[in-house]
């Protein structure tokens, strides 16, 4: 009973050195890793290049919120768009938060907890202005076009002292949490280390400590690895939190995601591309969400030879349920190795248009 | 714009003295609080009371796992069975492993990362006989039959000293991560203390030892107290991580969650149901978990002035996307005042047959 239908890999508990995180495998519980479908595909898409009610649309700028910036800047025919958030989950009108040690001026405590002022900034990302365009449609140039337009943005928001974290990321299918079906991505500036990124540095820098080694620059596995671009290594994590989850890496050490170039950016783009269609196809289309892991702005790069950034990729195929929630643990159905070679040998032909 | 809808409550940025967990409360993103609603409402309850494809029915436990215990002992007419998990996350079968300090002897390590084997129990509570029912149909002195089969379950694990955790939980709902639709609950007993426990009990002791009181005890407000009874109390935490979560406390100082007597439990078992049902009535039958938040087995209740157990319920209204995977902070659109008086405003009529 207890081998499954699998034919009896044992379940086995690993970590890797960068999240430090417990994750359970259990094959027993599932199907073949080449049976992984999404139950519920993100939307296929669109016909139409414009809608009429998508703010997101060219044409439409006036029903967004305040533009931050454009590529090209001033064209009314632009390719990209970086605007305000129209519902904010924080305030840049918010007074700012001096965070001090050991008790943050702006923060109020009480026998319930501890409460700070909502600041940060809220951004959106438009990709590109046509509706019936998604990320992985645009060519390798288009994509490093919106990747640097992270990286400016970056820049920008590194001049404001009390932002201390910016986590870029896009929620694509309504069911990962996407609210808009025109491509775009959202950046959260942040007046805090966010508690996950804490724990990662943490455990990257107790791997630096005891081996002198970065703890992503060491990565060095066949069975892991889906493909190898010039700058960048695309991998299925050792302990990967979530079936068919992929990182992708720059092969030169790197702490800070703002710090890519313009080449790296069109290599990264592709390479993005290349993985974003792999997953399309081998799992139905699922809602999938990406995630830059980068370091803290206001670190120094000379100061973090343990830190390497990273983009997290993942496919929406299974919930978080009680036992996540409880234990703070994840059960991931397929191992690493098998999700590798799976994505390694899907075939995905070359579109035209792509450079 | 930064208003949002609601006329200018600004975001607050909250964390409490039992999770440690900053959450980002931002009304502005959402709707009035009264108009959450699940938008995936759980399956009805099936009218007929037998089903035979399902192996949790009266009648079919040949098709189950090995059975642990049932209620009444050796009755064919039980009332609630306990048996293994069909397809384990964790393998009884696994060789133990000896954890020991610094490195765990059943590890293996590499640059990598680590490995244990997947040593455990992962069990399952089926609530009741018919296929008709959910737990919150089931009377108070019912549903105290099921809490007291957690407990008397976990008084058999506490003997195998290479447990350290048990965690128990209810996924109700096929998007909530049910795969079996009648009604049933689980347990998995971990190896290891899993890390949001553990990080968990730092922050009561953290709290305990600043101030010399239990967080929990300590809790004082009626702004989100939802409803009282002579031995609990339901509350929306002060840093809710997800709208509308409640948690159920027990009024006296208790560190294990198996500590519960008869009485309580029947308590726990009205206050539990009445839970549910003011959350079905309010947000349309929503998914939803509950898990146990309790201490580790071989603690002694006497070393742990600082933790408190609870049962926290989460329907599920929202996902976690990107930004939650990035960060490890939460977003919620609800404040826990607003929740928790929507919560106590519900009228839920007593049904016929309650004790």
């Amino acid at each position: 009973m207890e081998k499954g239908k699998m034919g009896g890999r044992p379940p086995e508990i690993r970590k890797d050195w960068v999240t430090n995180r417990w994750v359970i495998f259990s094959p027993a519980r599932a199907k073949r890793p080449s049976d992984f479908k999404s139950k519920s595909p993100a939307t296929p898409t669109q016909q139409q290049q414009y809608q009429q009610s998508c703010p997101f649309c060219l044409g439409n700028e006036h029903d967004c919120a305040p533009e931050i910036f454009r590529v090209p800047p001033d064209d009314p025919k632009w390719k990209l768009r970086v605007i305000q958030n129209m519902y904010p989950a924080l305030s840049r009108a918010a007074d700012v938060p001096v965070i001090t040690v050991p008790v943050p001026a702006q923060e109020e405590s009480s026998s319930l907890g501890q409460v700070m002022t909502g600041f940060g900034f809220h951004d959106v990302v438009i990709e590109t202005p046509l509706h019936s365009l998604h990320l992985s449609d645009l060519s390798p140039t288009q994509i490093a076009h919106v990747l640097l337009a992270y990286t400016t943005r970056i820049h920008h928001l590194i001049a404001n002292h009390s932002i201390k974290y910016v986590q870029v990321f896009k929620n694509h299918g309504a069911s990962a949490g996407a609210s808009m079906s025109h491509s775009h991505s959202q950046m959260m500036a942040l007046p805090i280390v966010p508690p996950a990124v804490a724990a990662r540095l943490d455990s990257m820098k107790d791997y630096f400590n005891r081996t002198g080694k970065c703890s992503v620059c060491e990565f060095n596995s066949n069975d892991l690895l889906i493909h190898a671009s010039p700058h960048f290594i695309s991998i299925v994590p050792y302990a990967a939190t979530f079936p068919f989850e992929i990182w992708i890496i720059p092969l030169t050490h790197s702490p800070h995601f703002h710090e890519l170039d313009a080449d790296k950016a069109v290599d990264l783009g592709g390479i993005l591309k290349l993985m974003l269609r792999k997953m399309a196809l081998q799992l139905n289309n699922p809602p999938f969400n990406f995630v830059i892991q980068t370091s803290p702005l206001q670190d120094g790069a000379s100061e973090l030879p343990h830190s390497h950034w990273f983009l997290q990729i993942i496919p929406q195929l299974s919930v978080a349920a009680g036992f996540e929630i409880g234990t703070g643990c994840y059960i991931n159905p397929v191992f690493p190795e098998d999700a590798a070679k799976v994505l390694r040998e899907v075939n995905v032909l070359p579109l035209e248009g792509d450079d």
